[in-house]
């Protein structure tokens, strides 16, 4: 049986990751639209040996089509959602626009593949950092229940689209050569500096990468009553995030009982040489599919052995958005 | 009375900050003595109008000195304080050699002026990521009893010297131009990309400044009762630190609580701005002496509003390493 695949966004930093990770995977397809914005209609993509011609994406692009992989913004996914749906397709949409709608599946195949089940014609993509960060911390809260979880991030570029990590590249030249820096993608300087997250604040504080962190972890977990939070930071990195993470569990776990559980864990690579002081760094996990943990360490500021603290690193635009969504449509096939 | 003051490292990173200040401070003495290594000596600095000869530091460098301020790496330190002491001066010392020595006090003025009196003809000044951290959590402390304390930090390059700096520059330059990096000062690639802390791992995994944050905020603080678990990370950031700090207090403590006492606070800057998303950067402390606080926020995983998290920068060269330690030798002068 062929699968009659769609990509909307597909010039994007996302989609062109979908590509090259549809490749290296060898997922298997029938037919594939190219779609994007009027802007890059025509455009033409090679691709597996085959020219194809990028389509605008409208409400009629979906016919035919079983799975659609959306990288295009919140504001496209809500406005073809139903499209995609009345069609018989199933969106897999990376934007935030349905994370929390209760009749939509958020889910990192690692931690919750179960929950694909349940789609009603859409199934939602976690945030980046949220993607990361429960990679390595499921399986720890499934041996030893978590209770609280303090994160802090380190956020690439790429985070915020292609057009930011050519801002990185352009403002740190501009730097180096002593010019004024005239912000554009971001509202701050990012080349040699770092900033809060540049989402929106919510009334208590926030911004939205910090509450994604919380609301998106509970969903995914099933599991509400977790402490979570979370402090979000952009850094000049160009495309793997970082997070310090501190974990307080109900039960006693040690560094080796971490590293002993996170050894055979799926979608993680350890890399915790106390002897070279050599832990995850980004562009360890650039381009990489797995998350990098590191660094782990008992937290002796918590009685009986409960606190842990890790250091992980992962791709944003692999692991972080495409790479996700691609295993989801992998695991709903393979369940079919 | 006039003060002979003493500069061992001079032509360091925080030796030539020391000059800066000085002048800048109005920081009134009769005689300077620039010492440095045997490599540097020889060198002429011009300064407030004359120039000086910068002289090998040795065993004979103090007599009629009373105050050595020192930044010449921890070894020189221990080799020169007997005869700094023996000499009469008082050694202000920005290494790690005697921080944690019980006769020795470790002050950050804001913080406990009152330590310095009881020098024995050392005084020191703490590692930079400390004080940077003690300057703000104080007053919180102050009144309302600091519980616990998880810090992630964002280090800059200048807490490893100029040489590490000009490699950020270089490395930034190298990447840019597609060429290959040669680590030299730091162990792995600094620019686009950022790492655990390079000092060397204790036995229970922390490395060095991790074990710093912990032991010397409970001596400043005099309370070892804190619970303090912190994660040190360098980034490719010039020369100021960023620290995301999870406090959680003995007593109920709102956001506004906080702006209200760090408003008025000793070295703070409050940089609060939640219609404009614009918090501390980097770029806002380099060169200034105040540490800058804001993104405050409620942490709501702790019950009855006793956890809140605050974001915070400073000039690691400055407030970090050669204002705190004048600073001291201004506030041991006014006590005389």
């Amino acid at each position: 049986m062929g699968l009659n695949l769609a990509i909307a966004g597909v010039t994007g930093a996302v989609g062109q990751e979908f590509l090259r990770l549809i490749e290296q995977r060898n997922f298997k397809f029938d037919s594939l639209k190219m779609l994007a914005s009027s802007r890059s209609a025509g455009k033409k993509i090679d691709f597996l040996g085959k020219q194809y011609t990028v389509e605008e994406l409208t409400k009629d692009s979906f016919k035919g089509v079983d799975i659609a992989l959306f990288s295009a913004g919140g504001g496209r996914s809500k406005e073809f959602a139903q499209a995609v749906v009345d069609s018989g397709a199933v969106m897999i949409d990376n934007s935030s626009a349905f994370r929390m709608d209760k009749d939509v599946p958020l889910v990192v195949p690692e931690v919750n593949p179960e929950a694909i089940k349940q789609h009603k014609g859409i199934i939602a993509n976690p945030n980046c950092s949220t993607i990361i960060a429960v990679v390595p911390v499921f399986p720890l809260h499934k041996a030893k229940t978590l209770k609280r979880m303090v994160v802090s991030t380190y956020q690439a570029a790429s985070g915020a689209g292609v057009s930011a990590m050519m801002e990185l590249e352009n403002q740190s030249r501009d730097v180096l050569a002593g010019k004024e820096v005239k912000p554009q993608v971001f509202p701050y300087q990012i080349a040699f500096n770092l900033f809060c997250h540049n989402s929106p604040l919510k009334e208590n504080g926030y911004n939205e990468e910090e509450m994604k962190m919380l609301h998106e972890t509970h969903k995914i977990f099933s599991c509400e009553s977790i402490g979570i939070t979370c402090t979000c930071v952009r850094v000049p990195v160009m495309r793997a995030h970082s997070e310090s993470i501190n974990l307080e569990f109900e039960q006693s776990i040690t560094p080796d009982e971490v590293r002993e559980i996170l050894k055979d864990a799926p979608g993680v690579t350890l890399l915790d040489d106390f002897s070279n002081n050599r832990f995850p760094m980004p562009i360890d996990a650039d381009g990489k599919d797995d998350v990098y943990v590191g660094h782990i360490r008992q937290d002796e500021s918590i009685p009986d052995n409960k606190g842990i603290n890790i250091w992980i690193c992962g791709d944003q635009i692999r692991k972080g958005a495409a790479l996700n969504a691609l295993q989801i449509a992998e695991t709903m096939i393979k369940n079919q």
